[in-house]
C-alpha cells in the first residue's frame, strides 16, 4: 500500500469499536465484519485488491488484536509505505514499513473465524451525504451538553440535536449549504443515537472526507464513508427513550 | 461578529478569573465589570457596537454561566461566523456559528444583576505600554521560581523579578527595547503581585497584541488592552508583603 | 550562543540521565562527564569555545541542578540569543536570553567537583553511521513489545531487534539504505542494550542529525553525535542475559 499513514486511519478507527477482527482474504481483496462488544454497533470493511499497489493472495481468515494492530499503526510515519505480509510457519502477521530502511512487526494471529453478521441490505427512505468534518465536529458539539443526539431530516433539513439538562445544542443543514453534498428526503424521520458511538465511527473522518448517513423512523442508522481506498459501513441501533 | 475565533479568546481570558458575568447590553454595545471571586481583581470589558458586523439591541441584562460559555467557545473553528442572539421567551443566550452549516447553542440565563463596582478613574505616576506576548512570556519566566512577582519601574527601565528559595529570575525592558512600546516613568515604583492572577489576566494575549500597564507605589496594577474590537481593564490589588 | 533553543535539546538529554553536573571551564572550552545515577551509562560533552559567538573564560569547575537548568533552558523561543554567565560572588550561574528585552535566570551553584570517569579509549570492530531520527523511530517501535532491544551487525546489515510476549519487532538497516551514511563492519556482534536510556541518549535528536555507534560483542555500546556545536558521547552496558 502506498501510504501506511492513511491505513492508520482506519485501524483507528475500527479499533475503538472493536476489540479484535477476522479479515477474511480472498483474490478480490480483505473484507471482515464484526459487531461490538455490546452488540449495539455493526462495523464492516471492505479493502478491494485496487487499494493496494500490489496484491497476491489465497483464501485466508487473519484474526487479529486490534489493540496490538492500533499501536503498531501508530508507528507509521508519513512516506512510509505498508506491506502487509502473512507468514503461515510462525502463525503471524508481518507489518512492514519501508522508508528509509525497513521496519517489520510481527503480530501473532488470534484463533478467530470470520463473523456471520453481514450489513442487512434493507432500503432506506432518507440519504444524507455530508462532509465529514462538518458531522464530525457537530457531534463533538453536541457533546458538550448529552451523551447521545437526535438525528432529524424534516423539510429538505438535516439537525442534529442534543439536550442537556440546563443548555442544548441544535445543528441545521439545509440541502444548499456548503457542508451538503446530496439530502434525499423521503420521509420525514427523527432517532436518537448513543454519541459515544457516533463519534467513535468517524474518528478517522478527516478534511476532504464524504459520509453517506442513512436514515429511517425506527431503523438502524447506517453509515459508509471510504478511508484510503477501504469501504467502511457501519450499523448504530437507535436508542430506546425511556 | 467576523471571527468566533478571536472572540473565544476574550471568553477563555474572563472565564479564568469569573464564574459568572452579567452583561449590560445597550443601543451602544454590550459592557460588564466584576470582582473576582476572592475579591483580588477586578475585570471589566466593553464590546461596543462598532465590533460587530450587525448589532440591534434594547436594554437588558444577561446572566451568565462562563465556564458553559467557555466550553462553547472552545468549539469555535476558523471562518466560524459568530451570533449572539437572545431568546427572551425560552430565557436563554444563543451562541451561534454560521460556517458550511449553522451551529446553534442555547444557554440558560443566571438571574444576575449587572455589578456596581467599576474601574475608579485614578491618575497613575508610571504607563509602560509593552508586547503582550514579551511581558506573558517574562511571566511564565518568573513562574520556574515563586508564585509572585515584582514589577518596578526605574531608570527608564522596566521590570519584572521573581526570588525562589534558591534560583531568582529577572527580565529587563529598556525604553528602546523592541518589545517596548512607550514608557512613561513619573516616579519610581515597585510593588509585588500574585503571579497566578497576572497570568490569568493575559491569558488571551497573542503575537501583536499590546498590553498597557499603569503603576504606582501602594497601588492596584491596572492592565488594559484589546482583543477582537473588546476592550479590556484590569485591576489587581498589590500582594502585602509580610 | 546564536541559538539558545538549540541548546535546549542538549540539556533536554543530559538531563535525563543525570540529576546533576559538573562542569569544567577553561580557555578551550566546557567539558563534563558522569555516570547516570545506576552507574549504567556514561555521559560525556564537550563544548568548543568555537561553538560560542564569544567566549572568555578561566579555570572553573561549575555545579549545575540539571533539573533546574532544563526548566530554564524550556523557556527559550527562537530568536533568543544565550549567554551563560558565571556570578562568583553571588555563587551563581547566570543564563541570559536576549531578544525583543533580557531575560536573566540565576541558579545557585551545587558544590560538586570534576568526575574522574572518562570514555575509554578503546578500539570497536563495527561503526554504523545512521540517520539520528531512523535509529531514534527504531527504538520507539521496538519499545511497543520489549523493554530491550538486541543490537546486530551482520553481513553489511545493522539490525534493531525486539522480542515481546507475543509480537516481536525488527528493523533492518542495509548498507545502501537511505538511513545509512556509512557502515563498517570488522566482524559479527550482537548485544543487547536497555531500551529506556538508549532513548534517552537520542533525547534530542531531531531530523537532519547523525548518529556514529559502536559496536562489538560483550563491549559497551558507544554513541556519538553532535547538538548546536556540542560534541556528546554515550557509553551503556550491556544488558547481561538470564
Amino acid at each position: 500500500m502506498e501510504s501506511a499513514k492513511d491505513f492508520k486511519k482506519v485501524v483507528d478507527t475500527i479499533s475503538t469499536l472493536l476489540d479484535e477482527i477476522c479479515f477474511e482474504v480472498s483474490e478480490e481483496g480483505i473484507k471482515a465484519s464484526a459487531m461490538d462488544p455490546s452488540h449495539v454497533a455493526l462495523v464492516s470493511l471492505e479493502i478491494p485488491s485496487l487499494a493496494f499497489e500490489e496484491f497476491t493472495a489465497d483464501e485466508h481468515e487473519i484474526g487479529i488484536d486490534l489493540e496490538a494492530f492500533k499501536k503498531v499503526m501508530n508507528r507509521a510515519k508519513s512516506k512510509d509505505k505498508l506491506i502487509l505480509e502473512l507468514d503461515e510457519e510462525k502463525n503471524k502477521l508481518n507489518i512492514i514499513f519501508e522508508n528509509t530502511g525497513k521496519r517489520k512487526f510481527s503480530l501473532a494471529l488470534l484463533d478467530l473465524s470470520a463473523s456471520s453478521v453481514k450489513v442487512p441490505d434493507i432500503e432506506y427512505p432518507n440519504v444524507v451525504v455530508i462532509k465529514g468534518e462538518a458531522f464530525k465536529e457537530a457531534l463533538k458539539d453536541a457533546d458538550l451538553f448529552s451523551d447521545y443526539v437526535i438525528l432529524k431530516v424534516e423539510n429538505d433539513k438535516f439537525l442534529i440535536q442534543a439536550k442537556g439538562d440546563l443548555n442544548d445544542f441544535s445543528a441545521e443543514f439545509e440541502k444548499d449549504d456548503a457542508a451538503i453534498v446530496n439530502l434525499e428526503v423521503g420521509e420525514e424521520a427523527k432517532s436518537a443515537f448513543n454519541l459515544d458511538y457516533l463519534m467513535d465511527m468517524v474518528k478517522g473522518v478527516s478534511s476532504g472526507d464524504i459520509i453517506k448517513i442513512y436514515l429511517g423512523n425506527d431503523m438502524p442508522l447506517k453509515m459508509e464513508y471510504s478511508l484510503a481506498g477501504v469501504n467502511l459501513t457501519f450499523l448504530l441501533a437507535p436508542r430506546i427513550e425511556g
